[in-house]
């Protein structure tokens, strides 16, 4: 027997009624408003959530006071009220209430085309989602007899007729949403949108306004701004007598068209009405909503309200007007925009509203998308480049030699690789959309082409789009949005600098890279990798010449000719950072990378050089390592071969004189990679000092500058006690500090970081997400040693994580000056830095 | 003007004086003590370190009082006297106070040879060492008229006839003496032999005691033990009147010899006289000493006595035999053997009296020699050893291929490598001797041959010695000394056993490493390596099959094969450790490592496993690994393939039902490598003890097992807190730890360490030396949480440092359990935890 409980507890929808967002869910409370506002919304009630969790839990809702509210004769609908709208919740249920009593009372009042409408909806609403019967068996039917079939169906199913006791209708309806809401793929579903294992549903029941009868009636849907845009502009439909089949005026739009009737036109009264309603709203809900409403003869209700659903382009449009407005704190506007989702604005985007024709997927390493021919290797890039052809490098994986081609090409797609391998990183520095370990292509490199899992063949030449902020890759052209990098973005990022409290520099290698980063307002450079200078066809020659080098004398003739590029290119960037701090690292990779690996390269290289096939072997060999990681590279080779460093140290010096006569003088800083001891420092800076005094005695300047070491060993972090004593900076290099501490190699984690990911191991991709555990408590030693030894010690992040919201907190906590990341994340990183300063004041170590 | 100053002070060496070893040096505290035994010792005094300081720094001393001890016609002799004999000092100076006078009066006393000969050799050492005048001026002539030629030619260089008076003579000897002190070369050899900085020297100068005239007159040294077996000896030599030239009896045998006449026949009284002054010695001086004497017309002096030098296995029995002898205790005598010493009783060692033909030079990593032809492949290795051929194995270097090879060969020699290189590892493992690094010789791989430093070849066939205690190349069969695991050698462990209070296990591999473990009375199996098991041709073949299995179902096939095999391994394990522990530290290394890398090796393989050659290849490519240190390996494989680790386990558990039946019960240890989180101890704990379960209920058997995790990543250091919940003990890895915490590859640094220590970059190689200050932090770091967590967690080092004295002091103060290193190290590490115990009984955290 059912018990019929007497609990069943309601609010009235009132401008003074008791709600909670956290009792009632933000769908009761946003109607309180509407309802204050003076908006004509039909009667409303909220059920608070421990009533409907006790529905679910299986007490039966007493619905005689419910229906006593709203009438003998009601019809309601019911709606979902989660604590926050991105939730779900079970679907709307219209028309409970109607029977056939009710059904001939509006075949008499609306005619029986409108009267069945709306009967047959709730019999398939009911039917479906109510009694869990086979949707198809009352979606199929159309036309007079539809409603009769529907009502059979009904009944040779469920053995009973259609249940015709609005209070019976009611009952059911609550406890099958009720239910719903505690079923295992919502409330995951939920919970992967952040929802607690805890989150509860309230439920809002309303009188139908049902949108028939004479004259102007429909529902429809209003909103100010446009979801994609962002811009002022009125979206929405309007459909007449929607629920009825055969409508007098079957679609209106809301604005004058060109393409047709508009509401504006036919109804001003009713348009500006439902405009200034809409005013109201954001003025008041201080957002953008979107209404829902109906209109029955003339007379608008307003049933429902939203938030506009926004992208990140529209999020960050919307907030700054609100906020130029005075309806909303600039503080509110930056908490308004995601950090993330800032990067997309960056660069062209795929318009979502296009169709997209997917043919692999991979990891999204760099966001942006672009559109090109496939081509197979860097020598095809830069062809294709000169030929002035977009197109898109297509790569097993990319090598330092890859580079010229990475520069050449508009997008970049890898079938191996992870977050942080060559193609990722030196892609993300260059703002080039990514996508790496895309397993599900073959590539073919003999026969230039690329087999998709579906078997097709793409080869060199075809066009593809390269979706690097959600890893797709298309076949053809998209359809592109342009980068929104307009007055709303800059606005709103300048508010950010006004409020964070940790500094934000770019890691900049060259003079493109550098002006990107003042593009973005980064207050400096905090690593520029000067490796990559190396690899220029002129200069590859010479370095190698450099290896080859039997004496130290000849090392130095080979450097020789290397220091005016090496000038040039620091004068370059001292120029364009025009008196902002520019971190450069101190030569850093294995000499092997700048040789040739295969037969081939190593004749010519032969050949080049005038030596015999045999000594360039035997120097490769003799060069090769088992874990160039952990091998002779970075300070090692700094001290093995000084004249390296040296040579640097003359090219920083020298074009620090001569940028500082043209400008404020330039205070370089020197990072010196890899050091595992202090007597490391200690030895490469008598080298670096030397060098100074020399330079300054034959140019007759003065100039000043600033050491610091790289901190990426597990034992550097430990020792920064000893070696702050000789630096002034010391900079986290967290790939490389991660790869040690975990013992990780970034590029071979790619094979089984997906697997340790899923089954939670390792709960983040260390690195991607700084491992604050581990590497973290590294930070912290290291941070906290140095400053022992020297307080005004400048610590920061340079590496991949620096961009990183998580890593930024963490920095921002453990009271570091600055993070560096590369170029096209320092918006993010500016914002995500104001979001902490907003939310936690107070968390900040230093200051 | 020189001023004499009044300052000179001395001590008249006397039972009574007031001498001490720091202000007086040693040999004069050892002068008195021979006194107090009544031994003629003649008048003796000793000048203290400050005098002999100021004297150097340019305070002339006033002899006068000196001269006054000794009389006007004064002959005396000095000697150095710093505080230890080890510390070197200038050389003795004889005779001073011989002039033309006493030359005379020589002359009639003991005839003009007698005398000249005295006067020349005062005047030769004097002009050479005190006026610094060119020896080869002084040293060509003999004959009678060699002292005026001498006399002349010191006359014509310094413009002054040569010093007749005895105190200026004194005067200016001291003075030199005291400066040659202070000179850098003096310097710096003996602070390479541990002398403080400020090392002072005291001088000893004693009354002549000439060794001539009638009778029985000579001088000579006699000991009582061998230097090089430390067996009971009379060993020596007796040079009749020994500072004249045409003596009566040349030299004299001590004791009785065949080969001519001796002193113990001619002299029995005298002869019976220094052995009871010997005894006399070694009984209240405590240890073996050598004795200087002059016999004057058969009467005695002793004029000096030193401690024996002596070798390692000498030094073993002359402590065992005096503490046997209750002259010291069983603590002194433990204290008087330096621990590495020991190392080279447990080979076979090159006879140090025999000449060695050395024609290459590298790092000697793995002790004791061994002689044997020249093999270049681990192929022709196994062919020699079956043709019963010694035979030494020369690389470039090795790999786990090599192993078989490496079994087979009595020696291993590499061109490249270093202290902890592949080679050096597995040699150390194997007690093999071992050069690594040895880059003057240079190989040709193709024609099999080697080239040597001075251009010469020696191929194929060719013998030579490897010195892997000194790491010489000697070419063809060096005379040996076998090894000396002696009653004093185990005696003097049995005592180091009862002080000692941190454990000793070892490292072994195979049985033949447990034998040789429970030979030198290792306490337990500290880590047992699993992948050598699978090199072994049968079972390199199933592997192969394994890793080409394209499914878990077909993996489990191959690894079903593998288990008997693995079961049996583990049962004789068990068996020869009867008891014991055995800690097994499952699989380890990346899977590439068990496939060719040579196109032959690639075909083979194919054929072998009926698959096309490009399945193969692909393999292998897509196994490769950038860093394979820091790649799919260890605890990552255990849970990307689980299946390996469950049939490890597996056969653990099967072996343990197995040898508990026929003895103790066996409590497995299972160790998990290169953790780095704490979910993976999780995942393969839940797996393991799944595998328990499972073995238990089919073999009706009931058992328990210890888990552990290889602590080798600074993460897992870091985290040890966590991981501690699931695991009953805790190894460090140190090789791998300290490879992650420099971020150095083992294998990749030997092209830079060795610059690197010697330019003091690192005070040492942190392969060789544990890296107290950074590594050592993470040790303490780790043992410290883990504790935390666990207070009786089991705490132990296990990497190639465990048998360091270095290590095992840093072990025992920081509490750890036990150290494990290879078997042959396990007597040096029973022997150092010895002296750390007597030296420093309270430096142990724990007990």
């Amino acid at each position: 027997m059912q018990k019929y409980a007497d609990f069943v507890e309601f609010t009235d929808v009132t401008p003074s009624a008791a709600l909670s967002v956290a009792r009632h869910g933000w769908r009761a409370k946003c109607l309180q408003r509407l309802i204050r506002l003076d908006l004509p919304v039909p009667r409303t009630v909220a059920l608070p959530a421990d009533t409907v969790r006790a529905i679910a839990a299986g007490q039966l809702p007493d619905t005689e006071k419910l229906v006593a509210v709203f009438g003998n004769d009601l019809l309601v609908s019911v709606r979902s009220s989660p604590e926050n709208p991105d939730w779900g919740g079970p679907g709307t249920v219209l028309n409970v209430g109607m029977n056939s009593d009710r059904h001939a009372a509006l075949t008499a009042s609306h005619g029986a085309e409108a009267a069945d409408a709306l009967y047959l909806g709730f019999v398939q609403s009911f039917a479906t989602h109510v009694a869990r019967l086979d949707p198809d068996m009352f979606m199929a039917p159309t036309g007079p007899t539809a409603l009769a079939t529907a009502l059979a169906a009904y009944e040779s199913e469920t053995d009973t007729p259609f249940p015709q006791d609005p209070a019976r209708q009611l009952s059911d309806v609550l406890r099958s949403m009720a239910r719903a809401w505690e079923g295992t793929t919502a409330r995951l579903l939920r919970q992967a949108k952040g929802a607690p294992a805890e989150a509860a549903l309230g439920l809002v029941v309303q009188s139908m306004a049902l949108g028939i009868g004479p004259g102007l009636s429909g529902s429809g849907t209003m909103q100010f701004v446009d979801s994609i845009t962002g811009a002022a502009q009125i979206t929405g439909r309007f459909r007449g007598q929607s629920q009825g089949r055969r409508a007098a005026i079957a679609t209106l739009y809301l604005t004058k068209d060109a393409r047709g009737t508009s509401l504006e036109e036919t109804s001003p009264e009713v348009f500006a009405e439902l405009v200034a309603y809409g005013a109201a709203c954001r003025k008041k809900l201080r957002d953008e909503m979107q209404l829902e409403f109906t209109i029955e003869s003339g007379r608008i209700s307003v049933i429902d309200a939203a938030r506009v659903q926004r992208s990140s382009r529209a999020a960050v449009k919307i907030a700054v007007a609100l906020a130029k407005d005075g309806i909303i704190s600039r503080a509110d506007a930056l908490l308004r925009v995601e950090p993330r989702a800032l990067s997309e604005l960056l660069h062209y985007q795929v318009d979502p509203r296009s169709k997209r024709d997917r043919v692999a997927h991979g990891i999204a390493v760099s966001p942006g998308a672009a559109t090109g021919r496939i081509v197979f290797t860097a020598a095809a890039a830069q062809a294709s480049a000169a030929r002035d052809e977009a197109c898109i490098l297509v790569r097993r994986e990319t090598a330092p030699e890859d580079i010229r081609g990475m520069h050449a090409a508009v997008a970049v797609l890898t079938e191996r690789g992870g977050v942080t391998s060559h193609a990722a990183v030196i892609a993300r520095g260059l703002g080039l959309p990514c996508i790496v370990g895309a397993s599900d292509i073959r590539l073919n490199a003999r026969d230039r082409s690329l087999t998709l899992a579906d078997g097709r063949l793409l080869r060199e030449g075809d066009v593809i789009t390269v979706d690097g902020s959600n890893g797709e890759v298309l076949l053809g052209a998209a359809q592109m949005l342009e980068p929104a990098l307009d007055d709303g973005f800059r606005t709103l990022l300048r508010w950010a600098d006004n409020v964070r409290d940790i500094g934000i520099r770019a890691n900049a290698d060259t003079p493109d890279d550098a002006r990107t980063a003042r593009m973005f307002d980064a207050e400096g450079i905090g690593l520029c990798r000067t490796e990559h200078m190396f690899f220029d066809e002129d200069r590859l020659t010479v370095m190698r010449e450099m290896i080859f080098a039997d004496t130290s004398a000849d090392r130095r003739v080979a450097l020789e000719r290397l220091l005016p590029m090496q000038r040039a290119d620091f004068t370059a960037l001292f120029g364009i950072m025009a008196g902002l701090p520019v971190c450069i690292r101190l030569f850093d990779p294995p000499l092997h990378e700048f040789l040739p690996h295969d037969r081939e390269g190593m004749r010519e290289l032969a050949e080049a050089l005038d030596r015999p096939l045999s000594d360039v072997t035997r120097r490769v060999e003799a060069l090769s390592e088992f874990n160039p990681m952990l091998g002779m590279r970075g300070v090692r080779l700094g001290i093995t071969i000084p004249e390296i460093y040296e040579m640097q140290a003359r090219a920083i010096f020298e074009a620090t004189v001569e940028a500082s006569k043209s400008g404020d003088p330039v205070v370089p800083e020197i990072m010196i990679p890899l050091v595992s001891a202090q007597r490391e420092v200690e030895l490469v800076k008598s080298h670096i000092d030397a060098v100074a005094a020399a330079v300054k005695t034959e140019m007759g300047a003065e100039f000043t500058y600033r050491l610091g070491v790289m901190v990426e060993t597990p034992r550097a972090a430990l020792r920064a006690g000893e070696i702050a004593r000789h630096t002034d900076f010391l900079s986290f290099g967290t790939n490389d500090l991660t790869q040690m501490t975990y013992g990780l190699s970034r590029d071979d984690a790619g094979r089984f970081m997906g697997s340790y990911v899923s089954q939670g191991v390792y709960a983040e991709d260390p690195f991607h997400i700084l491992d604050v555990e581990g590497v973290g408590e590294l930070l912290l030693i290291g941070a906290s040693r140095g400053r022992e030894t020297r307080p005004k010690m400048t610590i920061s992040v340079c590496g991949e994580h620096g961009g990183n919201p998580e890593s930024i907190a963490f920095c921002r906590a453990a009271g570091f000056d600055y993070v560096s990341c590369s170029p096209f994340r320092v918006p993010v990183a500016r914002l995500a830095a104001a979001h902490f300063a907003l939310l936690d004041p107070k968390g900040r170590d230093r200051d």
